[in-house]
């Protein structure tokens, strides 16, 4: 007789084996491997299937695609809105469960399938967050973060710089339950790789412990030690993929192969399973998945005021600084400024940095460390550090900016590919511009990195001009429901004072002056403006007359009607764009770009600029080269 | 009486201190710091100051562009090409002592200062070289590695990566001295960091020990131990950043500022120097730093066979593919046919993966595992791979092609980034472009990554659309001194046949299909080629005749003469260019752009093409709204 334990695992295995079978495709071994933790966890969960956005659910986090199969199983045996008819549609077209679980589609998904490791950033922040709310709105809330992850994840940097951070979190709801298969698409894992994982783990504070992944007495012994635990804690297990097939056990293909009928039919018969049904639920499975465990503080959370102020903001009360008496002032400046003008306003508007916020100017300044307060530090690891940030929102109950140099941008360019495709309003941050940054090599000279984000779509690069600029820019960051960049400057910038009746900054690329017959338009974002307002000076000067167009946002020019946009590009005069950067993307509008083609040298920044032709005379010569020809 | 080690250490302390101060500006910290080490280091180096690259040099990698002046008096000290003059014009313009040493002008100098930690993973590399070219071809191939880091370094990922490598490929002759001095630009290291780092490199099987930093006796005993360590070797020190200051020790302001005359004079009477004198070498001290060291090996080097082999490829060797009586390929099927080719004739042709070689098709059929042979695997730790990759062209005698799917790109950006500023010619191999890699999340389509690259300077794409195109852009690729990629499709393309008479691919983009009098220029590159010749014939029934160009390198059209580009893009025609990317930088040649805006959902890739109307149908119907405006 086997214990009821064993049924409800098995009954998960072969719901899985089943779904992959039906399916034609998809992955049966993990899912299979993991059916025993999943059962004893499911023991030990809080959460709420009425409402599986309960904001004190505990957090549940697997992201691979692979074990979607899994997910479904379990989200069907404790009565969540999956169906019976729902797991025999897996990865059907517009079923409710496809081969990837989108975390806006199925009910208590946290995050959807992200690149390898990722996800465990993303459990740091879920559990980062619950101690910041807590602090902020009531010692009730107490809920656990789980996460699950595989060889690849640890061989992945992001997890181990992740990780670093979570003991001096203080992380001691946080588990990572570790299902190591040894399995790679090449190879075996210990070709290449062969740490230590305990020893590893230690070094950076955890607890760890290691048990029999297949002894419920054991899963559940570990799953008691982590809840008295007062750090985050590790689970290492030595799995097998395929658990319980007969002949598969143990082997890759079942890791991207169906296990086939007559496999699954041998298998079933090992377990005690009638070979004959598919998708057999045992009413007894199904009652001890389906108990209803105590959700009792619910009602407590909704009456908080503080937890209604961070989910209902209102930006009403920020009280924007005044630039009206400023001649010049470099971006990173104005932004420190606004930046520190929302955070007292704004409960939820956190910062974080990568050991660059003397020069990136964003520490809040009457803030203190996290969690009591809003200042996180988290030194050189870029990337972990922006997976972590994305979190935020799919915590629902923040919004955190970030920031670093805008070359380093590279270094979280995962990140933000996942902000923009899943919708993640996170705030990026970019100072040091372009070549302006002195004389480091060119290692950390910005030439490309604009086009790049411009490239990815549902992303908004702000590159304001001047202060005033920068303020709209950060009213239109609050409105929007995608992520976000604003590249500023080191050095300072004309304030071209904003007036409204001349020229709006609604449209993102606006008249900034119009002449009367105008043979030319000069456009330009950032510095580049000074650059072609002193240029248009000496032009007119000798009869040239000239449009001058400031453009502190290429992608929401984009979606200007194209009304609008014959209005401010008078077609009877020449295009001409200035920018110091690549700009490849400007020719859409332009008939000439003046921009950069090459790296070069660590350099004064003002020689820099003389270098690459981003002077008064250049542009002048340029633009009657053009009027002659 | 001090002894002739101290007196060393101090006249590089002093040195680096007056450097800084003439200079007025620079970093004396670090390099007071890290003298004593350099110091006792310097009787363990093998290396030839007249020729300074000697390929058995040790190679010795400090990457950090803040310890300039250690290394630039270190080299005018252990009598390399720069003088007492060089050292007094430190930092100036066009001196031979600039803030950041690049490795083209500085001897011995093996890498410039690259971001925090990629230097790391480049040391690793120089030690894989050293065990292959062993192998290859001389067992007097001995040199050691020496590498310098700090704490940054080991925040970033990038470090943890590459270190997992080095137990795995038995790099013995690699040591890694931590200068750990706990400084952070925005606070205390501890703050945000507190791994055990002797147990984090014991748990990757290093061998590790930790020392007293400023006694010459355990340095030179512990770098004793490491020559006959069995293993990569780390010595943890924590140092005093501006060592010997009297009032300035430990403090963080000497990272970034002078110390000052007055400072400068009290701490050199404290150590028995002349206050008086600057820039003083003690002849004793001079002599004891150019003593010679034997370097009788060098002779054998040049007379061997395999190492001129290795130095002086014939590319005339390689017997490229026949793919004449293929109807349709994969180019990363016919791609996997070329890089077998190149391999069998070109001995330092070396393959690295991601696991990812069974989808990438580029695993070397006839090869075994290195450093025996020419596969390299890595698991998926993509950043430092591709930092490790990019050492190969620094080692002087590899060339490596490295793979992975096209969107995870975004994980080697940085290093990709220092290829293309650095001139390093690493052949990046990225298949399954586009939406066409079936049904995972829009997280596996690379949309923008076209753009992406082809806005970084001196990185050349090439996108082929045919077997034939494919071999075209490798033979290009083998000549190039700079970084190149060659992006390559998952399913098959229609391998039209390429006729030297009708059409050449030399100029990157060419006529495919002229007509008499053409209306219309259809352009485009990799499967699109196919959509744009299908639609042609449609489009020439109804009497609209349509010029064809096709054009598997953007960034070499670019360097085509203006004549050359005249003559293909007639301008007496509408020209449409037709990706399935991005492609914002089309528009500097084309009317009409038919690409993609948005991420979407995961699908079968031919319902995909639907949705964004790459279909004949979709192009016809564009082309005749065209031409009938």
């Amino acid at each position: 007789m086997k214990n009821i334990l064993q049924k409800q695992s098995d009954t998960i295995k072969f719901l899985c084996a089943d779904m992959v079978q039906r399916a034609n495709s998809g992955h049966p071994g993990a899912p299979m491997g993991l059916s025993d933790v999943i059962t004893v966890l499911s023991k030990h969960l809080k959460h709420n299937p009425e409402n599986p956005k309960w904001i004190n659910r505990d957090r549940l986090v697997f992201s691979w695609g692979h074990i979607s199969s899994l997910i479904y199983s379990f989200l069907h045996l404790t009565w969540y809105d999956i169906s019976l008819d729902d797991l025999k549609n897996f990865r059907q077209l517009w079923s409710k469960t496809p081969g990837h679980p989108e975390y806006k589609e199925v009910p208590w998904i946290e995050i959807t399938t992200w690149p390898l490791g990722q996800w465990i950033a993303n459990a740091v922040w879920f559990s980062m967050s619950s101690k910041y709310a807590k602090n902020l709105s009531s010692e009730l809330w107490d809920h656990k973060v789980i996460c699950f992850c595989g060889d690849w994840d640890l061989q992945e940097w992001i997890s181990y710089e992740a990780c670093s951070l979570a003991w001096k979190q203080k992380l001691d709801n946080l588990i990572m339950i570790y299902d190591s298969n040894n399995i790679t698409i090449e190879w075996d894992t210990d070709l290449a790789w062969d740490e230590n994982i305990e020893q590893r783990f230690i070094s950076q504070n955890w607890n760890v412990i290691t048990i029999d992944w297949h002894n419920f007495e054991e899963i559940d012994k570990a799953l008691i030690l982590w809840k008295i635990s007062d750090r985050p804690f590790l689970i290492i297990a030595k799995t097998k993929i395929g658990k319980w097939s007969v002949n598969k056990e143990g082997s890759a293909s079942t890791h991207w192969s169906p296990l086939w009928e007559e496999e699954i039919k041998l298998s079933k018969i090992k377990a005690w399973f009638d070979p004959e049904k598919s998708f057999y639920i045992d009413d007894e499975v199904l009652k001890e998945f389906r108990i209803k465990r105590p959700v009792s503080e619910i009602k407590i959370w909704s009456n908080e005021t503080s937890l209604k102020e961070l989910l209902n903001p209102d930006f009403s009360k920020i009280i924007w600084p005044d630039f009206s008496d400023i001649d010049s002032i470099a971006t990173r400046s104005s932004n420190w400024q606004i930046l520190n003008s929302i955070s007292k306003a704004i409960p939820w508007f956190i910062w974080w940095s990568a050991d660059l916020s003397p020069s990136n100017k964003t520490q809040l300044i009457w803030e203190w460390i996290f969690p009591e307060w809003k200042n996180i530090y988290f030194w050189i690891r870029e990337h972990a550090m922006w997976a972590i940030v994305n979190a935020m929102n799919l915590y629902w109950l923040f919004r955190v900016f970030s920031a670093t140099f805008f070359v380093f941008s590279d270094y979280l360019k995962p990140s933000a590919r996942i902000a923009a495709l899943a919708w993640i309003p996170q705030i990026f941050i970019w100072t040091h511009d372009s070549i302006w940054v002195w004389e480091d090599w060119p290692t950390h000279q910005p030439i490309e990195h604009l086009t790049q984000f411009i490239a990815l779509p549902n992303f908004y690069n702000f590159r304001p001009a001047t202060a005033f600029e920068n303020i709209e820019c950060f009213k239109k960051i609050l409105k929007l429901e995608s992520p976000s960049s604003l590249i500023l400057s080191r050095q300072n910038l004309v304030n071209y004072k904003y007036s409204p009746i001349i020229w709006s900054v609604e449209n993102w690329a606006y008249l900034f002056k119009k002449s009367l017959n105008p043979q030319i338009t000069l456009l330009a974002s950032w510095s580049e403006l000074e650059l072609i307002i002193n240029s248009a000076k000496i032009l007119e000067e000798s009869g040239i007359w000239i449009n001058i167009i400031s453009m502190p946002c290429f992608d929401l020019l984009e979606e200007q009607s194209p009304e609008y946009i014959n209005s401010i590009f008078d077609k009877n005069t020449k295009i001409i764009w200035v920018e110091a950067a690549r700009w490849l993307e400007l020719y859409k509008y332009c008939d000439e770009v003046i921009s950069m083609n090459t790296f070069w040298a660590s350099w004064k920044a003002t020689d820099l600029f003389e270098k690459f032709g981003f002077t008064v005379e250049n542009v002048v010569e340029r633009v009657e080269l053009f009027v002659i020809n």
